[in-house]
């Protein structure tokens, strides 16, 4: 057994006494149903290498984490256009909050908080019906990880858009501000589905492979991106990817990483390997208690980190 | 001649004719004063190399570019314990904001903003008169930079702190709240002194070598934090150095940077080099406009990020 | 000619120079084709005089005006239970802003903001298809002002349904907190509804002569509501009837008030009269510019004031 | 007994069990030692009458109640242009909050929030040293009562003094924005004594005969303001005079009220009386809750409310 697979089996095992540790997600009620005792771990390497402990095989709702290949489509469309409708610094408030999309006119903070994301579906939807551009966002996501298999939980979605209210408001607000192109119902279909999408842990570190490798995935050897701009997204996701506790998740795990209120968590060590992990239970900013604290393990015992040798 | 050498000094070149944009501080009379077409480059590699281009031997005003001394300082004397004073979170405000202190209660969001680095300095206070506090501080700069002639430039001390009301306003908001444990008098006696230390891009690129470096200074041999400190410190440099700029920063730069409103930026590129510029114009986050750009081309051409390969 | 009669013509004639001054609101297109040098004024005294001057005929779009008839049809449909749903105290923001709403866990801080009438729309839906609901309202102020030609403006009701998105924000974001118990569209159908009531100043000064006279209408010989009610719903007006220019409004004519931004304002002095007047330029609050200018003669000339002898 | 006197006493019996609800002021150490269960009531009527029950002898630390005291002594000597300074809209927050100011730049949005009565020290301080300025006040005070007994409680103002960082951070966060033109110890050295000025229910009806008599005192025949200044003193008072419950005291009261946070209310009935009631006990806006309930009663059983018959 390599170093690594051991290295991750023992985190699994270490983390043992925590799992079911947090709050499991319950304004999604489909989120509300999951056992919470789970715990996932997935590596990816770009060297090829592949290793997995606990629940790496059972798929999840990602929620959260789908911004961060909703804003790599998006950018493909867009291009530095799209930093005209969504800005890139911290927010400073909760993934949800309206008050500084008050304060700074409709345009959201970072495209990963959800007035963001909302942005950035608007985007993609531009030429499309929301279906259509649904389909596009499974297809992209299926490429990344060269997994056809992944799909949307249609559950979930409809759960979401059935008591999606906040987002609602989030959505009619930029509106009234003239910052989306299309009807809010078009643009939270395609968000709510987005947010839907059912990934194993292995499924997803595949998915994130072209973020750690310099923008193209080496086992699948397709580009996704220019080397530049994985760096970007990398930049965004350390910077953003944990709402308002994204410099704990920096200070701690030194990891570029985007969580979901599912549980999960991709993070990313540049030019080593892309990660995922999942645990159900979520801290007070929403966060997976038990992923991060496997992610920052996973960080001290490999010397991971983006912050110095 | 040397390909950084070259490089260092064709960036220099290259922004001559943006020398003088942005507006120089004017709320510390002294800064004022600062003639803004300067620009001053110095990058000191962990492998004891150093190059230099422009104004590089200068002095100018550190200003808050000497908060991540004081917190290093700082966490050697109170360890951990220190976060219960002080967040590691961006805030999302200007740095002299103090509409979140009242909404956290008179905890700053981290040691970075102004209301942070208040916190730190009372912190260095512990059993000291001001005076001895600040002579501390200086004698910690000097041994950082491995040069004794580091100094306070009084004239901009006294400016500071005779025009320095949101300070008070925001140490005596601390002192509501039993935040602070010295009267805010002297805790401001010690933070205007040591935002008022005078350096010159090559003094702080020597300062700033142990963040570099995992901890030590490799040029002279000395220890100063642990492996593990050093990249949190670079941590909070990435999230919150550059106020409600640092979003754009990690973007555009990608790689940890602390800025001063005197127009000085110290930046590490881990495990390679520790970089300082400087150029009095600011942006509208108070960060150098000219400085910024010319660690996006450092970044750019030598491949140096902490997000990418 | 009666002295007041004299009066109310003498006060439109001096402010005849200043007809087209601030700016019709434009954010409801129907709103902004009206012509704005246009001022109306009408005085109901409680023992049946009757003045008016300038286009006291003209029917206008009352808008936020109807707040206070939505007001007074809930209390006497949930009586005090109301106040679990709104607060009563000033907003210190814009009559649009989600801000307080954030922080204070969706429950609006009085009837008169948008969300606070929201709120009222809701309880007033209880039992209810929205069509029942507007027709309810309808029917109630055409009793109040005897007058059973009084009637909804079609067109501006479908403008602002169509335009209407940040009403449409506030209702899902207060929904989201579980603070309305009808899906936003049918609580929003009533709301832009009875905003859209097309009323002229005689029929508005009649329509709250009950406010004056303690509670019934001394003319049409009907009772509303109780002594104590009048009161407090004067209460409310003066406290909150001009949203972040209440203040400003008590301090220049000293009565309690209500505007819209179709550039009305309901005006009682308790005891004396019921005064309406109409102007369709706005100041930076959304209060009638020339119409707070006519009230402010009025109360001085008339030595009409709730604050002193 | 006159039916007034019967009335006051019965109020006075009727809250017997309630003495000693709320919680006692203790942010300033002096003020937490009162016994709490105590009420005075004192009504002093325009004609002449006086009527008293309970403690109305004791003297209490008026606190904020002086702010009505000194907002009249700084018209007299600025005019309107003491408007330039402070604003005059309720200010949605509480009564020592910071964030307003930020938002609007250091200027206070009303004169009876401590920010607002800071800048209003500072306009009686206008050629004056503190001492001087303080001696006016307490003269100016002693001057309205008819009672040159009154005086300041050092104890109290020295407390305040020793523990007043919040409104030390106020007065320098207004300075910041060149709010005030004298220094922030100058400035609170008058406002803490001012607030520190003792006084009882009696001497303080009498205090504010004023304001209900059409700006003069009709007992001592001293006229103190114009007719239209008392209007609009007593329109401040209704609008902001206990904080962000100023709306609730409106709606319960229905007159012009000024809290202080030592259990004090003065109220007045316009053309009829002015009213004193204090009890040490204050609910979660700073304001005394026993004296409120008291004043409730009291315009219950009289009729009196400036909002209708």
């Amino acid at each position: 057994m390599s170093e690594l697979q051991e290295l991750v089996e023992g985190i699994r095992r270490d983390l043992e006494s925590h799992l079911g540790e947090g709050k499991v997600a319950d304004y999604i009620p489909e989120l509300a149903k999951v056992d919470p005792r789970q715990l996932g771990i997935a590596v990816a390497t770009i060297d090829g290498g592949f290793h997995t402990a606990g629940d790496a095989d059972t798929p999840f709702s990602i929620q959260s984490i789908s911004k961060v290949f909703t804003l790599t489509l998006a950018l493909g469309k867009a291009g530095d256009a799209l930093w005209t409708r969504v800005g890139r610094e911290p927010s400073g408030t909760a993934f949800n909050s309206i008050v500084q999309l008050e304060y700074e006119k409709g345009r959201p903070r970072n495209p990963f908080i959800n007035a963001g994301a909302i942005a950035v579906a608007d985007l993609i939807l531009a030429g499309h019906q929301p279906r259509e551009a649904i389909g596009e966002i499974v297809h992209f996501v299926r490429f990344l990880a060269g997994d056809d298999s992944i799909a949307i939980d249609h559950e979930v979605a409809k759960s979401e858009t059935e008591t999606g209210y906040r987002n609602l408001a989030l959505a009619n607000f930029m509106r009234s501000f003239g910052r989306l192109d299309h009807p809010a119902e078009h643009v939270l279909g395609v968000y709510f589905h987005h947010c839907a999408l059912a990934m194993s842990c292995r499924q997803l570190a595949r998915a994130g492979l072209y973020l750690a490798a310099g923008g193209s995935n080496p086992v699948l050897g397709s580009r996704v991106v220019s080397r530049e701009r994985a760096r970007r997204i990398n930049a965004l996701m350390l910077m953003c990817g944990h709402y308002d506790g994204s410099g704990d998740f920096a200070y701690r795990v030194g990891l570029p990483g985007k969580s979901g209120v599912g549980g999960g968590i991709l993070a990313v060590a540049p030019g080593k390997a892309s990660i995922a992990v999942w645990s159900p239970g979520l801290d007070q900013h929403g966060n997976s208690l038990v992923g991060t604290a496997a992610l920052e393990l996973l960080a001290q015992r490999t010397g991971w980190s983006v912050f110095g040798p």
